[in-house]
């Protein structure tokens, strides 16, 4: 069993890839962990939402195996406490027989195919975030859960 | 009219250092624009909760006058998306005869006495968010709630 995560494109800001870097090697202690950046080639690139969301979507699909549990970052989808996300995640280590996917969609969200696949939405704000920061958020977040589930002191510093 | 943001302690990550400047220098396009970052006395230094609110109390409440509009960031509060930030922070700028003054607590939350103080508490999530990293979280909403109220593109982006 592995946490992955999906995201499109490529961190422009230093300061971020520091900050992502930093909770990819805590996150690692944990067990298997995986940040796959996706990036799109030249000849794929659109300005149409649909057809951005279904070319996001065909390299998403390569890295979601049958029998995993892929959880959207969705705006529209359940919020939790970082308590509640942490148990979530448990309950997914569980039950998943392949790995747990977080994926983070691109500027116009997802193509309805994901969707379908998908095990859950999870919004982590009513507010719109940066999407390269995003990233940085979601695994400090990841980091905590797994903090949380180990019982160390890290959730109440 | 500023916008001020008080925060306790000093950041202890390189890369949150940098994504904080980066946007003070964005955010300072717009006006008037500041970070006050308060540290507490190394004798005023406490390991009770009730102690350490009282002295984050004492720090904050040098940098808040009377006719600022006082902002807590607290788990507690309401949920805005980013267009509504945008505009309650719009709405503060037209009524307000002092700054607006945002104020991030530290790990115990804030004295009563500044709850009083109040005007409004918002909530950015429901997770409990990393301390620093939350700096970081605030300015780019900061930063994006000017963008809306300027037209720019930003938000979309």
């Amino acid at each position: 069993m592995k946490i992955k995560v999906l995201c499109t494109g490529t961190l422009s800001h230093q300061y971020l890839g520091e900050g992502v870097s930093y909770y990819i090697q805590k996150l690692k202690h944990y067990g298997r962990f995986e940040l796959i950046e996706l990036k799109l080639a030249k000849n794929k690139q659109s300005e149409d939402p649909t057809q951005v969301k279904k070319n996001e979507l065909s390299l998403f699909i390569k890295h979601i195996n049958a029998g995993d549990s892929l959880v959207l970052l969705d705006d529209k989808g359940q919020q939790f406490d970082s308590i509640a996300f942490a148990n979530y995640i448990q309950t997914q280590t569980n039950h998943t027989p392949g790995n747990i996917v977080f994926c983070i969609g691109g500027a116009f969200g997802f193509d309805d195919e994901l969707y379908k696949m998908a095990k859950a939405k999870i919004s982590f704000s009513k507010l719109t975030f940066n999407h390269q920061m995003f990233r940085l958020i979601l695994l400090e977040q990841l980091y905590r859960a797994c903090s949380i589930l180990k019982n160390e002191p890290y959730h109440h510093a």
